[in-house]
């Protein structure tokens, strides 16, 4: 327990905009006695003091000032520590607009609540330790799921399986801590196994599970974050049609949602469970052409950007200069050769385009028929997936901040291993085995500097 | 109780967007069936449906076709009659993103509940005789509320205050027309008074009911549209200052909101509780110039939606050609003249200005100098408001439907007065009495036909 827990914080935790409901959650010593002092309910007086926990009641929040009805709520009493911050915790269900979520929030705030800063529901969850780093950093990987498939990985990790499988790998460097500090007390006890196979295969067996769990981190990184795609070539060679036709089979899945939403949820196109996220759309869509309009260098810098490249060839014109101009640009990239417009009359050979593209996965479609659209799908999750990774793989390392954690004991577990074949003392393996630890303990966030763990919480998003 | 109610019905009630918290609400007999075969608590085994009303319960929703877990959820059971619609109703709380509410809501959706209509709970609530139509529009006011005083007025609106002014005019008429009946079926009863003062009394004092009733509808239609307000001058007058000045005080106090959210915020700049809506925002902004950029023609068509009109003159240039041009476009208009730049020297003479603008309010501000604002907000409160109307009225006709109402029962109760006045048998009065009736019952709902009452809740917002 801190210092900070002796406030009340308030906050707007529903997205703003215009709903039938909009939720203010409170949480603090006061939160209950806050919210009886200001609610007044609809039939029969009440005291939310005496309320059970977990139990809803239907009345007014009263203005304190004025003695007016502020707003109808529906108030939920959670009590501590049965609660997300394992504090007491007042939610009020209000009306979803923004006059009176910001005049409850208002009366809350004269009354004792101090206004709560992005993500310090989930901090004090962390502090009073009701969920560890990775879980908390898991609830926000649940809101941003970009797909299905995110959001299992992100359920996941918010109900603790990153965090069980990472305290698997600490568990066995205390244990082997534990074991050679015994050794070095007490050599007398001829603890035996020091230079033993035993003790190299407890080393290699952590060793390898961090690498293990490292190995996701690439395709951890892509469900949070999509991958970067550009669609390249030449002028009308088709790639607003393959644009909109990606996007059309997700908007029939999706519920109408008004215009400033629709373009968040466009930003991803979900191929299979993986979002890709289409870089520079709107220029796509405006100039039909990214090399010739905003010129060689920035197409680079886009390109620079992207984790795969869709590069559409129109098979009716042939091989021009300026698609093997564009080519040379991206040969290096992972990238995905797409032949347009099977439906005309080819100008070129297509097995002079595989010479031409070697290495490239090549894909014959047509657009206007609708035709080899599947087959680019499955070459696109061929290109990007890691074929190790089974695909009911539970965790995954969707965090650059694990990853580095990870990284970090991976070289100081390598660093005693070199210590082990060595076959240097047991000294040697104390300070890179804590090392270890300290990377593993990040994860989960227990050993972590406050200003460290503030920082990765005011990325939280308000009321959360 | 109509067919429609044995559906159960779902949607998410809160904006879209990310956030903390988001809501998916459920309705009608199926509700806690269908929450309970998907619920799996966290802690020990739970059947949802032995739970209490107005019960919280953490856990899970599975999704019953993969045995996974869909979201984490905070699950409310509110039963009927005893909830907003009348019905059983279930609400989920679930992470605020938009992949797992999709997620959850479409579980409900396979599991039996199907999508709700906008406005399909409050039109439940209305059928289930929960509220009546006036109650259930003063929801969406509250929710659209653009000032403080909006808001109290559409609470007043939702809390029933409308409906009972207009419920004691129509026991008027009631009793009324029971009165008159009874004469006419037993006129040997010698019922008195059929010509007497006392009848007359009656009809008048129902005709200034609703006179009185109508004359708030003007200031009630400001509360909750707003007043369109366009700002006109000649280029570099200071318009955009204006607005900038006026907007700036506004966004202090509003707490941190996304981007998107702020220019619907923008959209009005709160007067002293009346919302002034700037129409062409944009085009100040960027053109700094309406009549000379957009042509007479275009201007004359924003004017012509204008209620109120900002004319601004900059006193340092004294009067041009160009400000004598727009002011004959809009003399006729609502209008405040604006004199600016009393910081600079003066090129015309105050007096002057007083004579050529005749009729208008006519003020002297500095912008840069920060002066003359107050007295500018006064008199728009002065131009804008009904002298007559105290400013603690709590019920205000908001909406044109209401207002169109009470104009048909005015008419008719007219017609009745001309029949009084003619000393006409009460036969004659039967019909126009219950016209009068009619267009009352009209507001609160009661004999509304069943296209116009959905047409009046498809304007609602989703999941309310």
């Amino acid at each position: 327990m801190t210092l900070l827990n002796t406030e009340t914080i308030a906050a707007i935790s529903t997205p703003f905009g215009s709903a039938g409901i909009g939720k203010i959650r409170m949480s603090g010593p006061e939160a209950i006695t806050i919210a009886a002092s200001l609610f007044k309910s609809v039939k029969k007086e009440k005291d939310l003091r005496e309320a059970a926990s977990y139990t809803a009641h239907y009345g007014y929040i009263v203005d304190s000032k004025s003695g007016k009805e502020a707003d109808e709520v529906i108030c939920i009493i959670m009590k501590g520590p049965h609660s997300f911050t394992g504090e007491d915790v007042v939610e009020l269900d209000c009306h979803g607009g923004m006059v009176p979520l910001q005049r409850v929030l208002d009366i809350l705030l004269q009354n004792g609540a101090r206004l709560a800063e992005p993500g310090e529901f989930s901090k004090r969850a962390f502090l009073n330790g009701r969920i560890d780093l990775a879980q908390a950093e898991g609830i926000m990987e649940v809101i941003n799921s970009k797909t299905e498939k995110g959001l299992d990985v992100a359920l996941n990790q918010l109900g603790g399986k990153l965090s069980s499988q990472v305290g698997l790998l600490k568990d066995k460097v205390i244990e082997l801590m534990a074991y050679l500090e015994a050794a070095i007390d007490f050599p007398e006890d001829e603890v035996e196994g020091f230079k033993s196979k035993e003790l190299g295969d407890k080393l290699y067996s952590i060793r390898d599970g961090i690498k293990k769990l490292l190995e996701t981190s690439r395709q951890g990184k892509i469900y949070r974050e999509g991958i970067k795609t550009v669609i390249v070539g030449k002028p009308n060679v088709g790639k607003s049609s393959l644009l909109n036709t990606l996007l059309e089979e997700k908007r029939a899945i999706v519920t109408d949602v008004p215009g400033t939403t629709r373009d968040i949820i466009e930003e991803f196109i979900n191929i299979k469970g993986i979002p890709l996220k289409i870089i520079d759309t709107a220029g796509i869509r405006k100039t039909e052409d990214l090399v010739e309009k905003i010129g060689v260098k920035k197409a680079e810098e886009t390109l620079k950007k992207a984790d795969l490249i869709l590069m559409m060839i129109d098979i009716s014109q042939g091989l021009t200069e300026v698609d093997l101009m564009i080519y040379q640009l991206i040969k290096e990239k992972p990238l995905i050769v797409i032949v347009n417009k099977t439906d005309l009359p080819a100008k070129v050979n297509f097995s002079k385009l595989r010479k031409e593209f070697t290495g490239h996965p090549l894909l014959e479609i047509s657009i206007k028929e609708d035709q080899g659209l599947n087959e680019l799908k499955e070459a696109i999750i061929d290109e990007v997936l890691d074929e190790e990774l089974k695909s009911d793989e539970e965790v995954f390392i969707t965090r650059t901040r694990h990853k580095n954690a990870l990284e970090h004991s991976l070289q100081a577990i390598k660093r005693v291993i070199k210590t082990y074949q060595k076959k240097l003392p047991y000294d040697f393996f104390t300070i890179d085995l804590r090392d270890c630890l300290m990377g593993l303990s990040d994860i989960t966030g227990e050993t972590l500097a406050d200003d460290i763990i503030d920082r990765i919480f005011k990325d939280f998003c308000l009321g959360k």
